[in-house]
C-alpha cells in the first residue's frame, strides 16, 4: 500500500514519524512518500529540514494519505488553495489519517462533516472552531469513522496507526509490531488518560 | 543547549525523532541540528530523505550529541573514519544520548569500555560482539553512566530522553513534556516489558 505523507512548514515532527515507522517499517506491505503542495525542503521548528515531492506529482489513486498537525495548521487551515487540493487527495483515498490538529485542516475540507472525529487535548477548542459541523470526539485516542481515522494529540498517532494496522491486518499483527519498537500500544481508542 | 543529532544512511525514524519531538519543543531551552559525516541529504528505508550539515560544520564543545540506531549502523560500525569523528565529537560533548543500535557505533569508539550500557533486545547479542569490554545491560529500558545515557529499542529512546530531561530539570518538568504531547512515560528506567 502507497502511504502519501502530507508535510507542511512546521509540522509536528511525531505526528509524522511515529505514523512512518510503524508503517515504513513493514517493507513488505507499506511505501511511504513525501508530499507537500509545491515540493521541496520542508523546515519545521525543530530544525528538521525533509525533502519533498510536490502534490502534482502523485497521479494514482492512493492507499492511506496520513496528514499530521503542528503549529503550522494556524495558518494553513486559512491557504484555501492547499485545503481544495487536500480535499482532492483525501477524497483518492482508501484510507485517511491524522495526528493531533491535522484533522482541522481535514475538516476545512468539508470531508469529515457530520462525522465522528477528535484532535489534540491542548488545541480542541480551536479545532472545534474550524469547523462544528463535525462530531468532534474530546474524550478518545483515536476515532474511527468509515475511512476517516483522527487522533488525538501527537503520540496519539502511534496508537492510531497500530489500530490502523489491526484493523487491517489483525491485532496480534499490530502488537508484533508494536513489540519489535518496543512500544507499549495503548490498544483502547477510548482509553484517553489526557481528555 | 545545542543538539547535534546525527544521521546516516538508513538510520531508524522514530530512533531520532522521539528525542527530537521531545527536545526540540523545549524552544527556550534546546536547538536542534541534524549532522552527517560528509553533510547533504540522508535517506531511510521509510522513505525519508532529511538534509544535514557535514561533521565539518560542528566547531564548538557540544551539549548534548544524539545518536539513532537503525540498520545501516550494521556496516557503519566498520568504518574507521566515522566511528574516529564519533569519537572526536562524543568526547566533547557534555551527554551523549544513544538509542537502539547507537549504543554500538558509540560503543566502537571505546568511550564507553567498562562503563555501563544497553541496547535493541532484538540485536543485543549482536551489539555485545561488537565490544564486550562494555558492561552491557539487557534488561533495562535505559542506562545512564555518567554523561553517556543509552536506550533500549526505538520507543525507548523518547524514555531515556524524559529521564534526561528529568535528570537535567526535573521529573515535574519532564512530566510537563510528556503531557503536552500525550505520551505515557515509563518513568523507571529499570521497568523493560521488552527485555
Amino acid at each position: 500500500m502507497q502511504v502519501a505523507a502530507i508535510l507542511f512548514q512546521d509540522f509536528e515532527t511525531l505526528d509524522i514519524f511515529g505514523p512512518v515507522e510503524i508503517l515504513g517499517r513493514q517493507t513488505d506491505k507499506f511505501t511511504v512518500q513525501f508530499y507537500s503542495l509545491e515540493g521541496g525542503l520542508i523546515h519545521n521548528l525543530h530544525g528538521v529540514s525533509i525533502l519533498t515531492q510536490s502534490f502534482d506529482h502523485i497521479i494514482s489513486e492512493l492507499d492511506i494519505l496520513l496528514i499530521p498537525g503542528g503549529p503550522g495548521t494556524r495558518e494553513l487551515i486559512n491557504n484555501q488553495v492547499f485545503i481544495d487540493r487536500l480535499k482532492d487527495l483525501a477524497h483518492r483515498s482508501a484510507y485517511v489519517l491524522t495526528v493531533c490538529t491535522g484533522s482541522a485542516l481535514l475538516a476545512k475540507t468539508g470531508l469529515t462533516d457530520g462525522k465522528e472525529a477528535t484532535s489534540n487535548k491542548r488545541a480542541f477548542d480551536w479545532v472545534v472552531n474550524t469547523n462544528d459541523n463535525v462530531n468532534w470526539i474530546r474524550k478518545a485516542r483515536w476515532v474511527q469513522d468509515g475511512k476517516y481515522y483522527t487522533s488525538s494529540g501527537v503520540s496519539a498517532g502511534m496508537d492510531m496507526t497500530l489500530g490502523f494496522v489491526s484493523d487491517l491486518m489483525g491485532k496480534e499483527y499490530a502488537r508484533k509490531i508494536a513489540n519489535q519498537i518496543e512500544y507499549t500500544w495503548m490498544e483502547d481508542k477510548e482509553n484517553d488518560p489526557f481528555a
